[in-house]
């Protein structure tokens, strides 16, 4: 039985790949492991059965036998422990990629998101021209202190890991705000990212399940 | 050799445990190992030697051997690896004790960083009064769920895990919020860890870093 994650029945991001099952999905396909999919309702996603997957009513989890996961970090963590391909055979070099997974999703992601929600549910607010600025400057130093690492390279250090695969799902979340553009080095680290098969095979499958729902 | 980590030269919590460093001295006194402690000014973690340790220019870093690691999770989770006592033998056990490690990081802490970040620097802007209660209910919603999961046991799940570990220093930003308060059996854990005669050598180490800096 393959593992099972879920999934949102219908995706406030309508397929652009920005929900966090696309991190479980991009890993499960970089280690060619096949997953079946449930998908949840926004009013499910609160109720006990789903609850005691994921105590704070999210998405994905994932259940495989008799282990159930909540946090994308984990479940992806889980799945390059026992599988190759995100994580270096060298025990240094794994201990490093294991710190990006947390870099992507402690300090790059919080003032990320912390932008998203600004320009989503404080658009109407009289602080918004003022705070907006903050929030930018903000994410532009994570962005600057992570082209400066990058430094021209392809990956974070050294081969494509799960430490990449997190960094790259956490920038996506930039694509509204126009602040990737500044910084030409992370747009280009993030669209060789999005040009891997296995990250093509899980957006086009979580695309899937949004025209669906369109079409229902 | 013991590890070296870094940490605030004059810690701006005033030795109140608050700073990252806890986390990782924490994790090391709970499984026995000793380390040596580098102090940084805030102008030295901007410069080259550090931003080489960490490339977003923070404290704590790890050094041990010719490994160089950043990031609490994965300080604490190496950490957690390579000695007993911060996570279960059992497999299924293990991953769901660090699937606590990323919650605490990854859901629980950003709603309470942005909420003391508030409290910090927006207090005397216009939009305060009306920001501060949607701030105080987003960390309020994340409390009720976990307190709903901890349904009066001591621990997340099973015996005390670094998931406890790192949940318990996140709950600890929110000391001069109140809002643990309103939330006993939470405050109850967070207490519990306190307790823990771990922590007290950790936080009493930082503490003396902290009054050795205002005495001289």
């Amino acid at each position: 039985m393959p593992p099972t994650i879920t999934a949102f029945e219908n995706s406030p991001d309508r397929g652009r790949g920005q929900a966090r099952d696309m991190r479980v999905r991009w890993a499960l396909e970089e280690v060619g492991q096949p997953y079946d999919v449930r998908l949840v309702s926004f009013a499910a996603m609160k109720q006990p059965a789903h609850l005691a997957l994921n105590p704070f009513g999210q998405i994905p989890t994932y259940e495989d036998g008799d282990l159930a996961l909540f946090e994308t970090g984990a479940i992806v963590l889980h799945i390059a422990e026992r599988h190759g391909g995100l994580l270096p055979t060298d025990a240094n070099a794994r201990s490093r990629a294991i710190a990006w997974m947390f870099a992507a999703l402690n300090t790059m992601e919080p003032p990320i998101v912390e932008l998203g929600m600004a320009m989503l549910f404080e658009r109407d607010k009289s602080w918004y021209a003022e705070r907006l600025p903050m929030l930018q400057d903000r994410v532009r130093t994570r962005l600057g202190e992570l082209s400066r690492r990058l430094g021209g390279a392809d990956w974070l250090d050294g081969a494509f890991s799960a430490g990449d695969l997190m960094m790259v799902t956490v920038l996506r979340r930039l694509n509204t705000s126009g602040l990737l553009d500044e910084y030409p080095d992370v747009a280009a680290y993030v669209a060789r990212g999005e040009a891997r098969p296995a990250f093509r095979r899980a957006f086009d499958a979580q695309l899937a399940v949004f025209q669906a729902a369109s079409r229902s």
